[in-house]
């Protein structure tokens, strides 16, 4: 699998094992050999870097701080849809984290069933997984993954994908927001999940559509409590609004940039990761976890 | 790889495709079919849980909760000895977390340099790995791994070996405790740290010697702090204290057991996560990581 570049489902650029690796990764690999992490990052060009749409961004407000979450552009489309819908709604607006096990998830919503959703549905189709479509771009990374055939990136969000590239989904690593439901596939609805650890065991069972881009440190310090049963009951933690990024003032929009996973900047990265070149390192594996790749954000210098 | 058994270094039950187990791994298997997890867990017998022996337990008090660590009975000996020994001294009383990075590391110590070691030495040599030893007893678990050859467990502790099983490491799995250092290997002394997430990359670069038992969240909520420069800067969060389990009174020691790796429930458990039998999961792996093979701790129940 090594090298192989799979957009559009069309395997694009065959060739590669570690020893025979045509011109472009081969420089990005003999440049990342001089340059660590964050000498790459701090290097990469603007064109490397991609503004994240106020149109996919959830901005989630806590008593403790504030977390951003991206949602997948093109992934699970219908449930970022929702998503949005009861955001502009209000619908979470004073409901609560309920359920927040550490080393799992940080679950919220509405879970004594207090509101009426109006716009949104009461409860959608799961996309556990998907065909790779036109228009998506998965940038397949080279490393092995006990889960998935292959795994990699479409946009910023990790995905894994059958042998074949034709199937796809996005993976429950630190941070995935995605949306709960009960035994049955098609009861998720309002009640969603963020994983405070990586859960890959979840991939193609429950639907991600997102994953937070800022203030995992705050779902991290979250009050762990098990699941409220009835109102009386702790929870631990009020959502004092949820909002679309796009319809906040624009000096309240939290302006971010996320590195892009289609580039050779990030191929660079990616293999400085997998083998770091820094003094202090003394043994090199040669592999990075998918869900240990994370992608650099950073705010958006002001002109 | 799979069901092979190290123990003491000696290949002792080869075999063993997913087509061809033998009985005893066979049995785990049709029975973990029908049980989870959590069944499982609930059924095992006494005899397949370990006292947390308190001469290995450190306790460290913070303002939010206690940390409760399992240093490892056999691995990285040099290293638990000396944080037992500087427990023993106060040393870490008072001083704080002065470097957390969400997603990363909770790091604490003298990072000012402002105490003398006592009984304790001021640096120690690395012990990056290690040969496996008649003391041990390596359980391999079956799953492929990106950074090891091998993954296991000794005792409760994830461990990574070699393709012959005859050097080993602890595993940064989160809650991973470890000896910090500067870029020369055997500079490590005083300074500590704990993983909030994997970062396996760390592995063989640095010394683990224990794991978090108890307490995590207390960890994961920690404010995060860039490295303090000066005594001035800010820094997370003050240690109360840092304690042997055996030197407290004996109704204040954490009364812990956590689940042995080395019996057939284990292997039926680590089944039963591969492959999740409840009706809820759609979609079944089977595989699980090492890192998210949680060890289940309990406390003894009294008498």
């Amino acid at each position: 699998m090594r090298c192989s570049v799979f957009m559009l489902g069309v395997l694009l650029a065959a060739a590669c094992t570690r020893g025979e690796t045509p011109a472009p990764a081969e420089d990005a690999e003999a440049d990342a050999q001089k340059r660590a992490p964050a000498e790459i990052i701090a290097e990469a060009a603007p064109e490397d870097w991609r503004a994240i749409d106020p149109e996919n961004m959830l901005v989630v407000e806590l008593e403790r701080g504030r977390v951003v979450v991206e949602l997948s552009s093109t992934l699970a489309q219908n449930h970022t849809a929702q998503m949005k819908a009861l955001a502009r709604e209000g619908f979470y607006d004073g409901l609560s984290f309920y359920r927040v096990i550490d080393g799992f998830v940080a679950q919220g919503g509405d879970v004594f069933e207090q509101r009426e959703v109006k716009t949104a549905k009461k409860t959608l189709e799961a996309m556990f997984d998907q065909p790779l479509t036109a228009d998506m771009t998965f940038t397949p990374i080279e490393d092995t993954d006990g889960y998935a055939a292959q795994v990699g990136f479409i946009d910023s969000q990790p995905v894994g994908a059958d042998a074949g590239g034709t199937t796809i989904w996005a993976l429950h690593c630190t941070g995935a927001m995605a949306m709960a439901r009960d035994i049955e596939k098609d009861t998720g609805g309002t009640e969603f999940y963020f994983t405070l650890q990586p859960q890959r065991y979840l991939d193609r069972n429950l639907t991600v559509f997102g994953h937070v881009v800022d203030g995992m440190e705050h779902l991290q310090a979250l009050p762990r409590v098990v699941r409220a049963e009835t109102p009386g009951d702790d929870v631990s933690e009020t959502i004092l609004s949820m909002r679309v990024a796009a319809d906040l003032a624009e000096d309240k929009r939290p302006a971010l940039e996320i590195l892009r996973t289609d580039t050779a900047t990030f191929a660079a990265y990616a293999e400085s990761r997998r083998n770091r070149p820094e003094d202090f390192f003394y043994y090199r594996p040669d592999h990075v976890d998918v869900c240990a790749l994370t992608i650099p954000v950073r705010e958006i210098a002001a002109e």
